[in-house]
Order: structure tokens, then C-alpha cells, then sequence
């Protein structure tokens, strides 16, 4: 199965960087400012995009400084049971994230959209982590013809 | 074997985007200003990246304003006999790319890299078909500690 892969280094520590992706200020900071819900292990995390759609995340695993596992639990029919996982390595100054959303069916047009997608979000984290200020929706990077 | 998947809208026609793709102008306006070489059919382009590393793409198919594809026969080890394509699509006023870096042989760390820096180089192509300026080599945008 086709899985999106992506690899970037924030200027932080990785604690910090794991409060981006596991406190609901954090998350709202970079990919979605409508970010509620609970992030802790086993709770839903509720991430809306005003009338461009919704996804509810299951906190799987939360390991801190080192690992973040979610399982997409409502959102896009073909993102339901997919995971997107973070795992943070240190390297000097920096926090290397390894980011994988893994469980697609199939490499559609779709999964194309979502993998460019999720690194302008991962951008967005990184500014975010880096300056205090990302780039969440809807102040997020379009890439597409569709507003998105 | 994992593919890197992406895809973009660009505000253009196919042609002025495919010009992007297939002229040594139009490549050193995104990728990096030092490409040099021959872009037509059977040719061998040469995209340098100053002390960073180099890469040279054979020109395997050119069909004007739907698509371009490349094999890398010289650069990074693992990059040697994949293959980098571009379908491209209208859309209205827009151009949709379909982007493929077929060939990985495995889902390394580098591959993760290079997944995330395609995206931004597909950026800098948008940025540099619709707006005249785009964030070539070497004024790419940065996504690791390693200065790339």
C-alpha cells in the first residue's frame, strides 16, 4: 500500500515540538485553528475546516519527545482507518520529525493532493514551532484550483 | 516499491507550464539556476546544486502540455534509474500536475527528505509559472539542518 512520507528538521527542542502536536493550542497553531477536543492517549481530537470538511483523530500512541500515533477515526472516506504518525528524533538544535500517513488503499488523485498538502502543513508546524506564527487553516498554503 | 506522489494546480495553460518543465529557462526558474544542457528528447539535462550535489535527468518522452518524463542517470546513489514525471492537465484556467518519482527501491529517511523538498520545489514551480518569481536553488526553501 502507497503511503505518504515526509521528513522535515524544526529549530526546537523536540518537548516543544511534541507540544505542537499534542496540545490543542499547539495543533491549532499549524494545521487547523479549529482544533477542540481531547489529545490525550485514547481521546478524539476534532480538527474542522469551516465548510471544507472534517477530520476526527484517535490518539493511538503518545510517547513525549519521541512519538505521536493517530488513527483517523471520521473525515474523508478513503482517510478512515488510515494512521499519521510523528516520530522526533534530536540532532543538535533541532527536532527531526519522520511523518508517515500509512494505510491508503490506493495511490489516487486524491493521496497525490494530500501528500503536498501535509508538507505545506509540516511547514506550517515548522514556522509555527520556529516563529510563533503558521500557517493553520484558513490562513493555510493553497495548492490546488479548488480553494484548498 | 514507494513512490513519491504529488499534486498541484498551477493558474496557467498547459503550455506556459509544460515550458517550465521542458525549457533550461524555465527549469533554472524553480529548480536551480544552474541547468544546463540539452531538454529536447533523447538529451541529457544537468541540474547542479553548487557544493549541495548535482543531478542529471535523460529526457525519456516529451509530449507538449501533457507530459514530461525523466530518468535520473547521474546524482544521488539511490536516485540512479528513477524515474520523475509530470501529467499535466486542464483544469479551467488551470494546469493540474500529477507528479511521480517512481523507483525507490526503499522508504528511506532520504526518501522522506526528498518527498517534502518536491513539494516545495513544486511550490516554487507554481510561484514561478504564475507569478514570474519562483524559489530556485539556491534560494530554495529550506527543510532540514543541513542547510537544504
Amino acid at each position: 500500500m502507497p503511503d505518504i512520507l515526509h521528513k522535515v528538521a524544526i529549530k526546537a527542542s523536540p518537548i516543544e515540538t511534541y507540544k505542537a502536536l499534542t496540545t490543542l493550542d499547539g495543533l491549532a497553531g499549524w494545521w487547523t485553528n479549529e482544533t477542540t477536543g481531547d489529545s490525550a492517549t485514547g481521546g478524539i481530537i476534532h480538527f474542522r475546516f469551516a465548510d471544507r470538511g472534517f477530520i476526527d483523530m484517535k490518539v493511538l500512541e503518545l510517547d513525549p519527545g519521541k512519538r505521536v500515533l493517530w488513527e483517523v477515526v471520521a473525515g474523508p472516506d478513503v482517510w478512515i482507518g488510515t494512521k499519521v504518525s510523528f516520530d522526533l528524533a534530536q540532532d543538535d538544535d533541532f527536532t527531526i520529525i519522520l511523518f508517515k500517513h500509512q494505510g491508503w488503499k490506493e495511490p489516487s488523485e486524491f493521496m497525490h493532493h494530500c501528500t503536498t498538502k501535509w508538507a505545506t502543513f509540516l511547514m506550517s508546524l515548522k514556522a509555527s514551532v520556529e516563529t510563533g506564527t503558521g500557517a493553520p487553516f484558513p490562513n493555510d498554503v493553497h495548492i490546488s484550483n479548488k480553494g484548498d
